[in-house]
Formats: structure tokens, sequence, C-alpha cells
């Protein structure tokens, strides 16, 4: 592995300064680097640019500058490609994110060695039915939100898994996620914390008017539908949290695990019950970030 | 007790063949009935015909036709006048509801001879402040939500009583409800049950980030200044679930017990325990119908 | 499928007359049964009287006769031999049980046409190691839960997955829970749902001090290692709600996937999801009954 | 007030360390102070000794040299004397004791110049009722928990409040708890927290059966019974988590506003609101330690 791309988020100065830091340790020790045109240029080493959509057939890994958020932009970006991903965590203390920007040099060091491993990350495949009709498609790291909006009332959910009926769901809405995903929007909502290597889909309600529904853990075979319908047609689904399509009445989610998977690179040392414990106790759920900013 | 004013859901046609029966049980017993205009007119009575505005100054009690929702409307309207409310509950077992639709007879007996006792419940006062400036005020008999919108990935509240500062909530938003409103939208979020006839303020967080943010019973007299904000700028304020307004990043919702309050008739033998029991076993939390549709 | 064992729950007089009119349905088809010795000879029937722990080797599936609890202790026992299990509910609505009492001609004829399914419920063996030596042995379909007393405060569970360091838990206790069992004891302490043909174990902290304690989803292949302390000594384990040990400090409680399986005769047509609602919206969650009162 | 008793939680070799600086700072100012006769011999100021029980006729406040634990336990012991009570927490941050350890000077000024305020805590009376007699009383500051024991899979409790119905909680048992205790047990169970100036009694079920079973905030005055049962007789009252009795089938336990009050002595500039956001993101709900060990 020595061709490494590397993709920053825009919008947090501090990802520049150690994108120009890991290219110099990047190169010190003679494997190639990439970066984005703009960045490159920025840097004054256009000849680095790469467009960011060429990365998966050029580089082979992707150093990811910034938090959680960032890093689940390009998981979707790059979902068919399953180029492994290594993410700095520039924010708070991350879920996704493995590497901490004090420790840079140690990190090029180590993914140079092979002194690492790839966990496969379930993802989720979203599409909006309409009429018959397939509106939109998505693929998901973390969850698929169907949610009220903010003068709404409620939403209904109607909610079938391969053709049998699973039950009906009025409240604030619904949640579908992926082990990856549950410490992050379900977690707020009162489902449980997923083993991120396992293979299930997690269905959680927000705010359920009937005090019986509660979170269900399904297998990762199950193709779940759900109906939509509200009496104010202030609906809509959001993928990651992070992108949000307007939801019309009668409209159907189908949600299934997808082909594709994220490659996320992890340290041997850390466990997933330690960010666990940190993360819960400091500053709660996972938060990516609205829109993938880069 | 001998004046009667009836308010009708017009969206139910049972409301107004009910409303067509307790004319004639009323004037029956000698009793004084009036009605809106327009439905006056329908049943060909002109003459009982009266503007809902001046029910107050003309009526000793009104009989509220529809269900949760109509009647949570009509407890707005009439918060300042404290002219007594008999809900007769047209869908759903309701909570704020006393008289069932299969004995009216009986209802208009029971008033008629005062066997029946007057709860008075608390309301809220909240007022909408942007720059200063006091934009919206209104009243509620349930509750006071602040909510992200369905694309919105958060919003964070600030939350202060009577000056001192309590706390930070990033979420889905948060409810402030009355005893009266604790079994409505704040039960759905984790809140607890309140006894209807306590003074307190319910404060409950909406699928909190953080999770040892917790719902809070707090002191009635207490003055609650929120201070909202979000990165996208979608976020709402709702009045019992009906009305809704738009709100702005800094906008200070400020929430306190109101000087009026909803003076509901209630049978003697009817207990809230059984109630709620029933309630919660069958459709779940109050669910009151947005907008108050008469 | 032709040599049919039946179990009947000796403290239901139900059972017994159920047995009565089984025992003729399956003979009048031509087909062989077993009852335990007392049960046969109570019948005046004594050739068909079998010792139960002879069952596994004799017939080729067993009819329980009792409700969920009865199931659950006769799915312990033969653990090791995997003979199928048709449970005919005698109580309340049951999860494991699937045959009704008002149509065993019904049941018989399905069971002789092979028209059903079974399906293989993952168990879970416990072991309670004290200095070093294995104390106990268990296997649960259900749940093993861990306790402290009436008296007790509190009790400290430090758990580990494959020696690492997962959490420590202080409060009631913990419950380390299959599929299964997840509609059990685990769903009223905040437990999800688990689909129960999945491969996964829950933890489930009972009502723990720290409030970022929260349930987990795990890997079946863990081997979870629980340490346990308590300043009161009043602490205790339980299987499946059913059989009780006395623990003492500093015990430790190893749970793993078994690699037994209950095997359960499961009609096609009805699903896991009509069960969950019906149950959830009656009578609660799972009680099996404590001790196997065969 | 200048006449200042000291309580010391004989366990804790810090708090005789922290007493004799006590009594040197008191009686620099000119006050008087006393201690029990076995920790002023210990002192060789055997002149200073006074018997616990002549407390509250001979000074004008406590000080409590413990934890919150030991301060719940001086509370149950001076509930009928009103003496205020200032807690010095040694261990972790408390919801009850006020002064920290490393400011005494400063906290023995504070009181002498009355620059404190005096918070009245509501208490609960207890009453263990069997076969129609009055077999236990006890009061409490905390909360009145009936658990099952450790063995046991469940327990019922059937609550009336005022002789109503209230309903029937099926599971591991019930808490009645003060707004103080509302940080204690009940939190760890689900139950929100209550501003400790209001007068309510909550009602907490623990782990119960029915999902649909809720907190509840209930009106001071109603005098709570609860009649237990359960199939296993292993059945326990704890009072403030540290005094326990045995509980037999069909007790009754009638829990009811204490005519007693404890009087805590709080600092003007901490708020309730910053205590609880500490303790909750540090080490959980209060946990006062079983039985008063002084």
């Amino acid at each position: 592995m020595n061709r490494i791309g590397i993709s920053v988020n825009k919008g947090k100065p501090k990802a520049r300064v150690v994108a120009r830091q890991l290219v110099w340790l990047i190169e010190e020790r003679g494997a190639e680097v990439y970066l984005e045109p703009d960045i490159a240029a920025e840097m004054d080493r256009p000849e680095l640019g790469l467009p960011l959509d060429q990365f998966p057939d050029r580089v082979d890994i992707v150093f990811v500058l910034g938090g959680d958020g960032t890093l689940l932009g390009i998981a979707r970006r790059f979902a068919k490609s399953r180029v492994p991903i290594l993410g700095f965590n520039l924010g708070h203390l991350g879920f996704l994110s493995e590497a901490e920007p004090d420790s840079l040099s140690s990190a090029v060091e180590r993914v140079l060695a092979g002194d690492y491993i790839i966990e496969e990350r379930m993802m989720l495949d979203a599409e909006v039915i309409r009429n018959g009709r397939v509106m939109e498609t998505s693929v998901a790291l973390n969850d698929v939100g169907i949610a009220k909006g903010s003068f709404s009332r409620m939403i209904t959910c109607t909610v079938s898994m391969d053709g049998a009926y699973l039950g009906t769901y009025s409240g604030d809405g619904l949640i579908v996620s992926t082990p990856t995903g549950s410490t992050a929007y379900s977690l707020s909502c009162g489902g449980p914390i997923v083993w991120p290597g396992l293979q299930t889909l997690l269905l959680t309600p927000i705010c359920p008017h009937t005090l019986t529904a509660r979170p269900m853990v399904l297998p990762p075979d199950g193709i779940l539908e759900i109906r939509v319908s509200s009496t104010h047609r202030d609906m809509g689904l959001t993928i990651d949290g992070q992108l949000g399509y307007r939801l019309e009445v009668d409209d159907i989610i189908r949600v299934s695990r997808s082909a594709s998977v994220t490659s996320l690179i992890k340290w041997k040392e850390r466990t997933f019950f330690e960010v666990v414990r940190k993360k819960l106790q400091s500053n709660g759920v996972e938060d990516g970030g609205w829109e993938d900013k880069r």
C-alpha cells in the first residue's frame, strides 16, 4: 500500500495544515501521495492533484482529514470501490476516525508497514418509490432516517419485511441503521449499541406514540419496505443525517443491505468498547454533521 | 348552570348529529343552549346562534364535541374566561374529554344537576423573543414544543430557569409541558406521567445526543428561557402540537405558568388512573390533532 | 415423524386433559405416542410410559403441554439431543409455544404431514468459576441473569469479551440473553427485540447507575466473562429465570454460545412480528415461571 | 447559630482528620462544638462529648462528615427535630453534601455568619402492615423501595392512592421516592429528575413486565398503599437503600408524606442544576451506601 490519496474537509483550516504535514511524511518515506486538485494547487504541488472520483482507481488507501462526518461522505462516495479509508480525527473523539492528528508520523508508518486491520462495515441501500417508480436511491453507512417536519404532528410508517407485515409506527419517525450507525442517531432514540462487525438491520422508532413500540434487531437479508403517511405532508428522508429528500404521502422507502461495504483502517490495539466508553461519557452520540462539506 | 354553549368539530359529521341531540335534550330540560351561527343555521335554529367569541359572556359551560384535539383548541381560546368545558369524546378514548356520546342524556342531566367536579388545569404562556422583541405569544394547555425540521440534523437548546443556567440539550428538540400535557408528546419522549392537578413544569428533551439528559420536573413559578440554535435554520415551535411558528437562530422562547387555567368538567367516579391504564394499553399517548379545525 | 413424546406440566390440570386427547388423536392416526410413566399410569396406559430422559432416543418430536415456562425447562433438558419441540400453549399467548389447545387435531395432522418448519434457536452455556474452578454449568435458552438480592444496594459487574475489557456495570445486575430471550427479562430492562433466528449475544444492564450504560448486541462467538462484586454478598445467578445459584464476591460467570440448540416446531403462517405485536399489547414481556415444575 | 455538633462516619479515617480540624476552626471563632463521646475521647477532648441522641436538644446545627450515605442516616435519625444539617463531602461529589473538605475554614465562617440558605426537604413515612397490624415504621429522605430477591422471578405490586386503584406492577419492584430521592435509585430505573423543593411523590416501577408502565409524579398528600405478592416469598423493603425489612405475601406498604422534614444547609451560589450536570456526567446516580455505618 504505497499510493495514498488525501481527502480534506475544506471547511476546517486545520485539515489543510495536517494535509501538508502528511504529504511531507508520506513522500519522505518514498510513497506516492495524491490530493484533490484545488488543494494540491494551494500547496504549490499541482502535480499531486487527482480528482476525487479517480481516487479509487489510483490509490491504495484514502486518508480522510476532518471528522466522522467527513468520513461518512467519503464512505458513501467510494462505496462501490472498497478502497480502504483511514480517518484522521480533527474534532471530537470519533467512532469512525482512528488516527489522531498528534501522531501523524506514526500513522503513516503503520499504514506503510501494514500494521493495521481492515474492518468491513455493512452499508444500506435506500430507495424512494413513488407510484411504483424509484425516484431516488442512495447508499448509507450509518442510517436511513424517516422523520416528520418541525410543524408536523406525526408521521405514520407502515413497515413490512420480505413482504410480511411488521408493524405500524406513529410518532416522529423511524430509523433503519447499520451496526455502525447504532451509535449515532438510533442511540439517541433508545436503540442498542451493536457490535460494528455484525450483520444486522436495526429498526428504531423515533418517539413512538405507542409505548410498546421498541427497537428491533433484524436479519441483514431482510428487505424492509416502509410506507409513510402524515396529515401534514411535511416529511423527509435523511441519509447518514447528511443528505435529505422530501417525502410524499404513500411513498415507499425500501431499505436493504447494500452489496457495497466500507473498509475502515483500524489499529489493532484500540477496541470498540474503549471508544464507546470514552465517547458516551464525554460528548454523547455520534453526530456526523449535515452535508458532506468537502 | 343552565346556559350551555355547544362547540362542534366541523370536520366530524358525527359531531353535528350529536349537537342536534344535545340541543333537544337541553331544551327539553328547560335550559338554554347556544350554537355557533353556522351550525345553528344548518339546524334551522338560527335563534340559537352565538359567535364563539361571545360564549364566555353568555354561557355557563361549553360542551365541546370532537375529541381531545378539539378541546385543546377551545381551551386555548377560552383560556382567559375560565368558563368550564365538558368534552364529548367522538373519537378514541381521550384524556380530556369526559362524556361519551352514548350517554348524552345522562351527561346533560348531571351537568344541570351539578353532579360533577371542576378540575382546574394549569396552562403555559409562551413567548418568542427575537432581538429583544416579543414576536409571538400563545397560551398552551398541553405543551410548548421546540423541534428541528425533518432535514435538520439537530437543534441546540440552551436553557435557563429564573436566570440560572440549567443545561444545554442538543438533539431533536425540547418540550415544556404542563401536567395535563405529560400524557401527550412528552410521554413518547420518555417523560413521566404527572398527576393533572399538580403545579409543575415538565421539561423533556427529545432524543438528546447526551445520554445523561433526562426529563425534569420543575417548580411552577420557574421562568424558563430557551435559546435555540442550529446549523440548519429549520426549527419550529408548536403549541399543543397544533399551532406552529418558525424559529430563527438565537430566538429565545420564554415559557412560564399562565395566569389562565382551563376548567374541565369531570365526573366524580372516573379516576385519572383508569384513563391512563385504558389509554396506554390501547392506542398510545394523546394525540390531539394538528390545528384546531373547528 | 411418527413417534411422539408428550411432556406435561404436572401443575396444570388442563395439561393432563389435553394429553389424553392428544394420545387418542395420535393413535387414531397410527402414530406412536409416549408419556412419562406416572402420567401413563394415571391414564391406565402404562405401556405408553417412557422416562423423560429416554425421550431423545425414542421419539422424533416432543409435545410440551404447559406454557413457555414449561417449554424452557424441556429445552434445557433436551439441549444436547436436538429433538424438535412443539409447545402447546395452555396459558397466555406465548412466544415459544406454537400450538393452541383448541386445534389439537389440526396440530397432530400437521406434525404427521410434515407441514411445519423447524427453527433452530441459539442457546447459551454458562459457567460459574470460583477461585479458578468451575462450580456450576448450565445451558440456557432465554438468558443468564446476574442480580443483586432484595436488600443489596448494588452489584458491580466487570465484563470482558474475549479477554478485552468491555465495561463495568454497577446497579441491579446484568443479563446475557439469546435472541429468543430478548423478549423476556431483557425487554423489561430496556433491551431491544432481536429476531429469533439471528446469532448474537445481547448484554443488557439492569437499572445501571451510570446513565450511559446501554444494551449491547454482541457477536455470537464472543466469550463473555463477568466478575461480580458487591458490598453485601447477596447476589444470584438465574438461568432462564428458572434456576438459581448463589454467587460470591469475585465469582466469574463465563457465558458463550452453546454447541446445543433448541429446535422449535413452528407453523409456516404465523410470523414472529405477529406474536410480538399481540404479546406486547396484552400481557407484556415473556415470563416463563420459576422452576421447571414438571 | 453557635453550637455545632459534628457527626463522623466512623468507617472513613479522613472523617476523623477533618473533625479535628473543624473542632479547632470552630473553637478559634469562639463557638461551641460537640462530638460523639467516643470521638471526643479519641481526640483527648472528652469534655466535648455528647451522645448523638442529645444533639437535637443542644446544638443549632449538625456537621456530617462522610458522604451522602452518612447524611441520609443522620437525616432519618434527626427527622423529628428539624435541626439543620451541613454535609461535608469526603467521597464523590454528592447531591446532599454541600461543603468540600478543602474549604473547611470558609464553611465554618459562612455557617457562623449565617451566609447560607436552609432547604427543607420532604420526607416519607413508610409502614409495613401485616394482617392489619403495623409491623414496622420508618421515615425516609430518599426513597422506599420494594424489590424482589435475586432468585425471585418477579414481584407483583398492587397500588392504590387514597383508596382508588392506581395500577398493578409486575416486575422487579417499585420505588416511592421524594424529589430528593429522584436522583438516586429511581433515576436508574428511568424516573425523572424532580426539583428538590417540590412537594410530590414519585412512583417508579423497576423493570416492569408491562411496557406501558411508566414513572408517575403524584400529589404529596396522596396516601399510597402497595400490596405485594410473589410466587417466591423473597421480597424486601428498603429505606433510602440502607435499611432492609423482609416482606411477606399480602403485606401492605403504606407510604405518605412525613410530618418530618430534613433541613439542609446550602450555599446560595451553587445551583441544583450544576450538581445534576456534574454528577450525571461523572459517576452516575446517587448511591448512598448500605447501612449507616456511623
